[in-house]
């Protein structure tokens, strides 16, 4: 398996084609997979935003002030509002915003970007990633997959990494449901997210600072003869966690 | 970047020594990672086990009851002892069991494995997966960094994933503290757990049926100028899930 960032992407534009972007710079091959910076599909989709365009609601300022209060720094209230706005749920509201987005993803802020904004103040996740994958996709000239990532934290373990935020032309995950292990027993492991291991090794090229290196290729890597599944965002009552932090309150010492 | 599982790696033995299992079948190369599954460091180091080892204490009688009433299947509560032999601490006990391992690690079922196992019932995680990655390293030819691997679920999202246990001879995380983004701009991001990226860079290739490649090397990666951070498992002052989980009861309708 083969890992590469497509050089020579220039600073990406409300409107650009990231399929032609990617192309005039590239020969993709079949069996190739492409995976793409939520960051630069943001900015073709012109999801960047200002301050300026998130007046503060009571509810934002309610959040922004307890935020400031922890944190001892202080805290806009125009952000909280754009995480209210991008949100479906507020899944924590301290000591961060652990928000649910529209398509289902729960990451910190939202997703909202203060880093490789260009111009603007902010950037929004896309709105629909998967169909902006599937936009992506259909412009190409080689009928490859396509992976619109994202880096977020998690639970547990410290640190970042890529995951995937919308996909189209794969399945999200193998289903090794039914499947042996090498002693003829059925496995356990039953869903393997595959989507979500490409874009970690995306990550590892990509970076996250001004390398300008915001498309990858995995080339010579094989899905096999695998069941696929859809399935990446959990379901709320199969998400306990998520559960659990609904009734939990954070509180200082 | 190149990811290549090794091939011809036999069923691996207590006492094997991986590092010349690994360099009988292939070069390596400096630069190279290489990764191991947790599942043959296991067998090297005689991490199988039986469930007659693990006869029941009354808390495992009570745990195995309350899961297999949940569930509707029987519980052997062997596996429930097992479970808390491994662990420190149980942060969930139902719908299953979530644990913290004894070196940091919190998943499900302490990740004791009942695939791939070989002869044996149960196979029990490393039990210091950082020192037994410095061994396999020690014991190669080239001096290249070396991380044990596994498979496990997580949060939010559906599906499971390649994650480092262990690591030597490279720190966890790239730390982007103080870098710039392209407006020049001081990042978001700041850790980027490269272990964890590798380890699902690596699951793509090696799989979790009867594949048989249980090593990865990835060749041609660059950790590249940053500086690195060893901090994998959170501290639990600061992982507010963990916390949340504590005080939570699961419930059915
Ligand atoms: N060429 C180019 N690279 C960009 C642009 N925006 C971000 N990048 C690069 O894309 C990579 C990922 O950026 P990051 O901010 O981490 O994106 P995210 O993970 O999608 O939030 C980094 O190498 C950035 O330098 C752009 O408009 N053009
Ligand atoms: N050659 C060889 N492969 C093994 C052995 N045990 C497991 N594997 C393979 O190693 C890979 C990972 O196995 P898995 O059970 O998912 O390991 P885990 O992720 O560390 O729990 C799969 O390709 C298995 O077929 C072994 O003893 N010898
Ligand atoms: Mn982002
Ligand atoms: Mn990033
Ligand atoms: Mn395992
Ligand atoms: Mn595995």
């Amino acid at each position: 398996m083969n890992v590469f960032a497509v050089p020579g992407i220039p600073e990406v534009e409300p409107g650009d084609d990231i399929a032609e972007l990617v192309e005039e710079r590239i020969d993709l091959e079949p069996g190739d997979v492409l995976l793409v910076a939520s960051t630069i599909v943001s900015k073709a989709e012109d999801r960047t935003a200002n301050l300026a365009d998130f007046p503060a609601s009571p509810r934002a300022e309610e959040l922004a002030a307890r935020l400031g209060e922890i944190s001892g720094e202080e805290k806009d209230p125009r952000f909280a509002q754009a995480v209210i706005e991008e949100s479906t749920e507020i899944i924590m509201d301290a000591p961060f915003l652990l928000t649910s987005t529209r398509f289902g993803h729960i990451g910190v802020n939202a997703g909202i970007d203060r880093s490789n904004t260009g111009d603007a103040d902010l950037l929004l996740l896309p709105k629909r990633p998967n169909e902006s994958a599937d936009r992506i996709r259909s412009a190409l000239s080689q009928d490859v997959p396509v992976v619109v990532t994202d880096t977020c934290g998690r639970p547990f373990r410290h640190g970042q990494r890529g995951v995937a935020l919308g996909w189209a032309g794969m399945p999200a995950s193998r289903d090794w449901r039914g499947e042996r292990d090498r002693d003829g027993h059925e496995l356990e492991v039953t869903v393997e997210s595959v989507v979500d291991e490409l874009a970690s090794a995306a990550n590892l090229v990509s970076g996250e600072g001004d390398d300008g290196l915001p498309v990858v290729v995995v080339r010579d890597w094989e899905f096999g003869n695998h069941e696929g599944s859809d399935n990446l965002f959990r379901a709320v009552d199969s998400d306990f966690v998520r559960q659990a932090l609904r009734g939990w309150e954070f509180a200082r010492d």
